[in-house]
């Protein structure tokens, strides 16, 4: 009897469903709910659009949430032209920290009309970053009290993640913040919406609230620190009881299988983050071999067996990717990004008239310009930082540099040091990694540039002298919560009683390797020897001439 | 009674001369001569066009500095509607070292059929720079034997100067190494060519050919060390009598005036070099003001009354810029050549878009943009070596650096940083120069850029704390030649009697002065202490990544 599991990918600008085959991980069926609200950062909807917001604000309607659900689902399911009786499970992933004040029923506050008009009573999504404040008050009450858990993320905490953002809403809006019967991630709602019962997922739990499986959250005397009125968050807000990713959250209610078409009573997963749910979903259920999500920025993921204190990580959770282990996460703060800024401020009209004359785009053509020169030969070296450096430095105030031009500089040079420059803070990462006794023997790259780019591939390859492979599915998020639905559902339901199992069934990787040279790659250590010299000479405190110039401007700027 | 003065620049591409009215300075008339066998860089004109040259090569052909002559002079005068009878002078400048093998009766090796596909019987431009071995073997020798003529030269010699061109000629072509009863500076020949007299000029004897006052030429036992057969260079192929600037050659020969309708018997000056006449055309005749002729590169002459050693000079000589003075004259190998290689490669489609709309070039628009911004606004800092630092590192191997990029960088951002660079350099030359007890107290300005940018000049101001005022004429090299013809001629005669009056006379300043602002200066000292942090430490050996690179390109590009 055939099975299928649909996944949906709760993006930045819209939700993605897909339907799945649960026997081998074919992709059957996919449909994309583009928001109706999107991201809400100028004002908010329609009929209150008198309602500004502050800059670095960043919402969300939970409504649009629901639509995807109502919406793309049914889609994806004609799409793929299977019978609804025949799906077993239901898996999400969300962007992350995203969110939000609700009644103790769940009910959001948005949605209340005498609330409707706060902006607090709104979802705040994962680039909300109008909690600083509140995030520097978070990390500087931790150091004087000398509150351990700090160094399990790399010595601060964000100010986009769960507390900053509750801290914020208290501090503006405390009549919102007492309304708020339930501070919970969109990501929990969502299950909760669907099936009647609050959970809360070890992964946001570990990764941007403070959790861990062995010692719990900070304590009531560190809320009550930060302000007496957070004493009690945990305990009257949110919950202790963490569920394990994996674990079946409840079965769809009579009013979320109405919105879908799907069986009432169909398995739920408990919710999950997208870079985290890549991570089978790109072959990896153990230690040794690091998962990237390459887009705009580096997600870089490891399993590993024990915990330890790895320089410079975004977090380390037990359980917080896959039961059972501790899951590392670090990040680059840019990597498209800095391609995407050369393209759009730096490439003059001749590289844009030959690619539109030989129908590439910039990118494209920049890399095949690139492709022709060999390590070394530009004479240039960067240090990756246009978006400050966030692991292993943890430094926003770092900025970009270009070393080497000459008069004889042509910008596929530049674009090219740009590339290795990202490649050299992978590498950092990795060697930090393993320093601290978790090994990284090879890699899988998902996400938008792996695609996209084969140049930057090799060079990684070569760069971090690793054998990159790349998930065969160029949707791994979507991917990955139907697997984590198949496991909801258990073998017995057609689905599988593990994640290995789902991983060794489901997921698959293209049969391309890039493999390191051995040649490129010595040129590559010398190069990364100067990155790294570099590195520490502006990145560790020798030459703060970086921060220097970020405080300049930031005065001339205030006028 | 009127009496005018010529003078002729010999640049690059072109010969330019000017009727010049002794009396106050006034230009009356101008023509400029396109070489007609220009930089011979690929091939010896034809009929011997089989004959290919290596790349680095770069030469010129003698007629054509004759035809500039009986061409430009003509119609100069022609355009000013002067009658030539009352023309008492005729002066010259000079690229410099551009030099030449000749016969001793001063016939170029070029012009004899036997020779003249020979590419070592040409005149070698000063961008000829296929002679490094040599320079370096020069500088090796000098350095060895300790002599102390090398502090004089910044500790370097250049592979354009006199010496190392010759011993190119005796290494790759000894035959016309023998051949050459004379080896002189091109500026020197023409002289001889218009009035019949070899003379040797102290400007380019004293800052291309390692002579000074005090000392002359380098002794016999150095040359002896450098090659056996140049032991006796200066006593078989040059002079030991070295004329000062200012002095009266001779009178134009017949032959000549019959070139240019001149009369017969009119004074000629001394030949000189296109940087250092723009001295006294930019009224400076004594100690304290620096002169900048800033164009693609900027040269800085500053007057002083006692020898000094000056770090990273390009040469001090005494009579070389003024009789009765020291010349210090410092460097920076590229500055508007960088704002160029930023205009050709790093500026995106947009710019060139709008440029062209409101009828701009890209640097007017870059620089109406980049006017907008505070100092310190961008958060960027660069050093300016996209070509080497000449003053104060002389280090050809340095490159450019860019810090401070952030994902919001735009290009009038780079562009402003980059000509602060620049200006960074200068108040580092400065700084060098008061050190050693040489003051600057403020700056004329003279050359193209001045000309085309107005940020540029206030930048300079705000960085150097120095008020900057630009010479009135935008052909200074051509004034100069003009005023010292004025002083070869004499009082008598209807000229000056010294170059102070000339100047006096002669030369203006616009009335346009950039002063420094106080607010502006202050944030420029801090990015400067930045810019000086920086330049130590990639500069003086504490990070040699920037020879490292250069190094490591090398070898890619040998393969």
């Amino acid at each position: 009897m055939p099975s299928y599991v649909v996944g949906v990918d709760f993006g930045t600008e819209s939700g993605r469903a897909v339907i799945i085959d649960t026997a081998d991980g074919r992709e059957l069926g996919s449909s994309v709910y583009p928001y109706q609200n999107g991201v809400i950062d100028e004002h908010l909807p329609a009929p209150d659009d008198d309602v500004r917001l502050d800059p670095e604000w960043a919402l969300q309607d939970p409504d649009d949430y629901i639509r995807t659900f109502s919406e793309a689902v049914p889609a994806a399911l004609a799409a793929a032209g299977v019978d609804a009786g025949d799906v077993v499970g239901v898996g999400i992933d969300f962007t992350a920290c995203t969110m939000m004040p609700t009644l103790a029923d769940g009910t959001s506050l948005a949605t209340l009309p005498h609330l409707r008009r706060q902006p607090h009573a709104w979802v705040k999504l994962w680039k909300h970053h109008a909690a600083q404040p509140e995030a520097d008050r978070i990390n500087e009450v931790a150091r004087l009290r000398g509150e351990a858990w700090l160094d399990r993320y790399g010595g601060k905490i964000s100010s986009e993640w769960f507390y900053s953002k509750a801290l914020q809403i208290l501090d503006e809006a405390p009549a919102i913040y007492e309304a708020a019967d339930r501070l919970i991630e969109a990501a929990d709602w969502v299950v909760w919406r669907l099936t009647g019962v609050e959970t809360r997922n070890s992964c946001t739990a570990g990764y941007k609230a403070i959790w861990s499986k062995q010692d719990g959250f900070p304590g009531r005397d560190y809320f009550a620190a930060l302000d007496p009125r957070l004493a009690d968050v945990v305990d009257r807000k949110m919950s202790r009881h963490v569920s394990p990713i994996g674990e079946r959250a409840g079965g769809l209610t009579e009013e979320a299988a109405g919105w879908t078409g799907l069986r009432p009573g169909t398995a739920v997963a408990v919710a999950n983050v997208d870079a985290h749910v890549s991570v089978p979903a790109a072959t990896v259920t153990g230690p040794g071999r690091m998962v990237m999500v390459m887009g705009t920025s580096i997600c870089h993921m490891v399993l590993g067996e024990k915990p330890a204190v790895v320089e410079g990580m975004c977090g380390v959770v037990e359980d917080g990717i896959l039961p059972g282990l501790f899951g590392y996460e670090a990040g680059q703060s840019a990597v498209g990004d800095i391609f995407a800024w050369f393209v759009d401020n730096l490439v003059p009209p001749e590289y844009h008239e030959a690619a539109q004359r030989e129908g590439l785009d910039v990118h494209g053509l920049l890399e095949r310009e690139a492709a022709t020169l060999a390590p070394g030969q530009s004479g240039l070296v960067a240090l990756d930082w246009w978006n400050g450096n966030r692991s292993v430095l943890v430094d926003v105030d770092l900025s970009g540099l270009l070393l080497g031009a000459t008069l004889a500089t042509k910008a596929p040079e530049i674009y090219r040091a740009l590339i290795e420059a990202t490649a050299f803070g992978t590498r950092m990462i990795i060697e930090s990694f393993e320093a601290s006794g978790v090994p990284v023997h090879d890699i899988v790259a998902c996400g938008g540039l792996p695609e996209r780019n084969r140049l930057l591939m090799q060079i990684y390859a070569d760069v971090t002298r690793r054998e990159m492979a790349v998930a065969e599915s160029p949707q791994t998020p979507a991917l990955g919560s139907a697997m984590w639905a198949a496991v909801a559902a258990g073998a017995a339901a057609g689905g599988y009683d593990s994640i290995e199992d789902a991983a060794a069934a489901m997921a698959r990787l293209r049969s391309e390797r890039h493999v390191p040279d051995a040649a490129r790659a010595a040129v590559y250590d010398d190069l990364y020897e100067e990155y790294k010299t570099l590195h520490d000479y502006f990145g560790r405190g020798t030459n703060d001439v970086m921060k220097r110039l970020r405080a300049l401007r930031d005065r001339v700027l205030a006028g």
